[in-house]
């Protein structure tokens, strides 16, 4: 296609309706928009069925709405993650149409129905009550980017008959998200029990030698189980969006 | 089919052909079999093409030699990773079918051809010269998996044009591979270039700062770029086997 | 028995068999004695089957063979614990009726049977083959100080069935030894199946984000299974003593 | 007895009372059930005096009193643990029987009195004024899981008289808690002085190179006396839970 | 110029106009003033458009104004840096000069108009949009210290290419600041770009595994690229000041 | 001393003007009030001028009231330190000849003239403003511990001459104790000045990478003068504590 | 001159020299050879008398002269970092010209004689005798680069006359890089003194504390003096690298 | 004396012996020799029975030889620390008289005997076996600087009486240093129990979570005991330093 634009302006050139230094002028900016094409490409794919992704946290109300503005225009579907209630609260006033997560800390907007475009499902599992706001993060923001979603809580590796129960549903899945704080063990045990790839999310719940999630977070790195990649302290949403790549493929 | 074995079981005693103390007996494993079952079927899922694997560090070369054994009984193909050159020497004498890749580190013996399983292809890509044994450990062990593997070498983000030269392998991957040391920085810039499953493998190549791979890993694990997962420092391994499951969905 | 010495003490002056400077003298150290009364009677629990303990670690051959010499003479039991290979050679020529424990860098001497004095068993839980020598280590202790002992090797999470197919073994137990590297993540798992206390050994076992035990210290520290309480890193030693002390209440 | 339920079972097929498939039906469960009997026999020791326990923090008022009303359901005993004295008093409006410890931070509802069930003495023991909430969440607890608690509060080691002048309290413990802060030197003593299990509870009071409690949890894991086990920073819940295990042995 | 003060002194007691002691008491504090000699003539090449610079943190309103007032007697530029808004708003009511740059947390004062005496120009690039914060800091500080100064947002290496497209402005700058947070990539891209000097500025900004601005840090530490020097976190103005220095050479 | 007591005790027995049994109840807490005795030797040589001691971080007003009643009566001084501005208001109402320092967060009551006792100066260097806090509770600690105290502010190591300008204050003390955050290098340049006994006290004021006060520390200790000894972070009365003990040698 | 390439071929095109399908596989690679701009542009900088850097740890012998042969076919000057002396013996004998440095460890081969295009000098300054194998690194690596060097060695804060008495050579440089292990004070003190970039290196120089190299490093980062910037543990080679930059300007 | 040296040269200008830029010429020099003048003090001080001192590690066997001859010209006493025994051989045979204190790796030299000139007995006390070569470079160094030196081995506080059994010794010394690792809280007791200035010296003595001593510093840093400052890891010559220091006060 690029190829093909700068054919035809090639025979443009030959056929003399345009002069060399429109053609120079215009391929200077040619190789940012052919690596723009890749780009182009990403958005693209993205488009199909991923919604735009805006960080809240350090961001201010305007700076949100603007955002949120333009890309409304673009026809998008959109994601605000790590958005304090607050906040949610007064955009929410200018985008009567958004919908707040409030367990997930995500507002939504969607201008067109999501279409399920992952073939399988994704699963999200968590240790305890106290990871359910991450796990919820990972769930919005999976189903926002076109995914058939599941999940099983309060699953800990304390009580493994709870985890083995349900293993129908691990097999089940087509990538598995564990959401896990503490020590963090839960993603070895479930990527012993099924040949899954496993996402691992360390949470930063806990007190004392936790250390905000180091503990999870170092113990997920040094899995004995194969198979287990692992994302940012409390980063639900990277586990989703790396799920939903996966599960596009 | 378990369901099955055991309504067999159940119909024989049923007709008097066998006792209720065998059934008791055979029963009485049946959890762990069961439990099993789900090893037994991610066993299945790896035999398909994926060879059983020996972790070589901190074991003896007898030790090895004993698993090993013990494998090709079953007919299995051998993966034995981080195995030093000294040790490799010594076992493949016992096996002397076995091949030993001295820049992986890795011993691998094919008692039968390794079937390609994959969809698609794994692409390893790494940033520095001194980062391609841990490279060549993922290439070792994505091919013994079943995968076509590409690989692109020495394209750090110093001289990000290396990197962009070469975009067309980058999209024409399933799952990639990024080896980085240093900063660790590759895999966001191949992330934001291509809407694929990125796995990033921090490496422990680097002096000062970079305290033997936690530069690169705390890098990747704040990754800008959504889409990456991490795992541990200098396990290509590791990489690779994820990347495996990946490519099978 | 302390209080009956001091009074024959004072009878004897009072009966005039000793002088007052005589008493004075020997009351000098009272204070100590009775203080060291505890630390006798620490003495003598320990002796009740409890060997004298020598860190060999640090020290070299001669200090350990005059302690040694020391020791031998109380007609004590003796365990050498983190000995050197070469440095237990040259040692048992001096003692040959030591024994040397390689796989537990342990040397034994036993003047007398080592007399089982504790109620129950102490079984020693190992999650992988590199973490043996730790778990010898504890058996090796635990053997002489009075206990029947028993081991389960091998049962890592990522293979869950394999522990829970033992589970007879974990019930049977007074208290569980659980020895594990990578995400340390078993005693959360033994203790989540058992009502019986578990102490922990983190091993420096693994590489790249383990930091030389770390991440399974800190797996272990925050486990979300009550009842797991934790030894230091690679302290196999350590936890047998703990165990010792807790077997005999 | 599991063994025998079974066992039933299949007498009552070979009897013809019961179909094949209801026994594939109530076998297909069993594994869990199975598994659950360890479970439930974890349960039924812990129901032997142990309270049903929530960790207060991180979970809502409203998802801490539906728990507490499932658990009273099951007449049970119940011990809410870092629990804010805000949501405490708003946890006793419709819990009018539960009691609330301001200084363990611990809402307990004693349904049936707490039998006594332990064989000795949990002596808790802690170094400073301001380690006092730490220890009474320890006393807290070990009270509740049936144990005869005593408790030795500001004899921190800079003043070892204090320590020394109480012996008579360390001897006749069966197991000892010592919580401290600053450089978490007390275990060490403590475990010096008398022959019996001795667990650290490191605390996050203090400031500087203190580091929020990694100082004395650092300095007990060191301890250079035999015998001494440590959980994590603040833990006194999970330093009782232990010692109840270990004084139930 | 000193050596011509103290040659005129000496001129003076040869003369008979001064007392020996009166030399002596004078030539007491010679060494210092020959030192603050040093330190005037850095002062002096300050002044030469470089303002006086207050670091607000930690310091009173009062304490402020006070240090603020003696400037102003030497009618000196003035910038206050990490300075409230709350304390800024304060300051202003007597200072009604000045003026304050939200953004940038800076509040400047400027007696006469800043003469631009850099002979390039110093570009501030930022990876993301809560890092502009920092970047506003080294742009008003730059400006302050003058400098031609031009800054380019928004280009994270997650989107390489909005980095390409702008590489005019890169090549014509004297002295690069390249603010980011997360991996802190940015500073190595650029370097690779460019034969400029590259400051790099990590920031805080983040969650997780940043630690605070730990991660993007270290990876300007390691960064592949050479030429690149790094400033402390959040330092904005060190990166600014040090810019600054580079630009007068 | 004791000797005798214990002598004028054996002797009443020989003269029978004593039971034994007497003699034994008297001799049965010797040890502690021998211990004690060093305690009391210690508390004596504090109260020759030294004050009690409160720190009052941690502990509820009325706590502290309580101990400061207690310390009044046996006409002690007192020092509280670590003590927030609200609660020694309340304080001062129920001690109203106590005073409170608010710049070093101490309150003092001199029951009696503090006597001045040490030999020499104690000389408190600070490096920069925010440092003043922890080099005032340095100095409030030191005059109140008897000693004449001297300070130098604000002669940070970036214009060293000011510190040189005031070599005869660092020439005329006794100890120095120097109170630093930043990189913590003042006290280097200190000892390598003057052959006096140096006190580092790092202090946790900075940003970003001083770690709340790790940076200093770490400094102070890897310090290449000699002479130079560190306590805690902020910890101004620990090393006014220790200078004091200097002083008194 | 980009431009002019394109613009000739076009010209060629619209002369019916050339084919169009011929100018769009020329024009495909365009996009890099116009990055590559950028890296020749850089590359043709360096090339003003800026050698070609080979990182020699973690590269084989093999590897180097493969490297360097490649390199001196285009007549560069060659400059090898990091080069173990037993390395450089074996790659002297392919390459009898190059010179080792084997106090800086580096390996040079000056095809052409350096030019000195810096503008002025730059002064490495050390603070003690075994930081000197850093500073030599960063003195053969200014040299190669076309730079005047000076050198200071053993000028340690702790003896500050030392420093002081040598402030005209301070004056005299254009950049000033300070090389510095234990408490890395020293880039504070001299860029206090003078108006210059002040470039530091921590080194791994100490024991202890030092963590090889952390303690100067935060002591650098953290400067209480505005224009330091700091390079990475042992970097000699980027501080000169960057000096030369600054240089240049 | 200096002011003397002025006014003599001052009054020979006036009188005309001397010319003005001679003295100014002289003067030049002043400011440097005037604070040469504090270093000389310094260097007086130490003479006084402080020996020269040479940090053996880092420096080659020629630059140790260099240095020591340079310093026994000036008939000073050596002492070269940190030297390794292979070192040590080779310097004894050019310096026949220096004395190699295998223990504590120092060489020493006496070319007059040791002055003692210290008040009071340096007292240094270790907790285990293995601190004892830290133990012994303090010895060496206290000898060497002119103290009176005792000491007191294995007094760990796991055994708290043996520590108490030898307090007349804490009570006559005038200050004490204490060599410990482990959890490091010897310092506390000590200083808990004797009213002396009390320096801590950490040993990397351990393993496992001790991290090469980080554990010990830490439990110094925050002793709960008043009067101990700390020293850099296995630093015994620094704390024998600084008690020499204390001891001349």
């Amino acid at each position: 296609m690029d190829r093909k634009e700068i054919s035809n302006l090639l025979h443009s050139l030959k056929g003399g309706q345009i002069e060399i230094d429109e053609v120079l002028e215009r391929l200077k900016h040619l190789p940012f928009e052919d690596i723009g094409c890749a780009t182009i490409d990403h958005h693209r794919s993205l488009r199909q069925g991923f919604p735009e992704v805006i960080l809240g946290q350090g961001k201010t109300v305007a700076q949100i709405e603007e955002i949120m503005a333009a890309m409304i225009d673009k026809a998008s579907n959109v994601l605000v993650t790590r958005l304090e209630k607050r906040k949610a609260a007064r955009i929410r006033q200018g985008f009567p149409l958004s919908f707040y997560h409030g367990d997930a800390r995500c507002l939504t907007l969607e201008q067109k129905p999501v279409e399920v475009t992952g073939k399988g499902t994704v699963l999200v599992v968590s240790a305890g009550t106290s990871d359910i706001p991450v796990a919820a993060e990972a769930i919005v923001t999976a189903r926002m980017m076109g995914n058939e979603v599941q999940h099983l809580y309060d699953v800990g590796v304390a009580g493994i008959h709870r985890l083995l129960a349900r293993r129908e549903l691990l097999l089940a899945a087509s990538v598995i998200i564990v959401v896990a704080g503490m020590e963090g063990a839960l993603p070895s045990v479930v990527a012993g029990l099924v040949a899954r790839p496993v996402i691992g999310v360390p949470t930063s719940v806990g007190y004392g030698a936790s250390f905000g999630g180091i503990a999870p977070l170092l113990g997920m790195l040094n899995s004995c189980a194969a198979g287990v990649t692992v994302v940012n302290i409390d980063n639900g949403f990277g586990a989703a969006y790396a799920a939903s790549l996966i599960n596009r493929e």
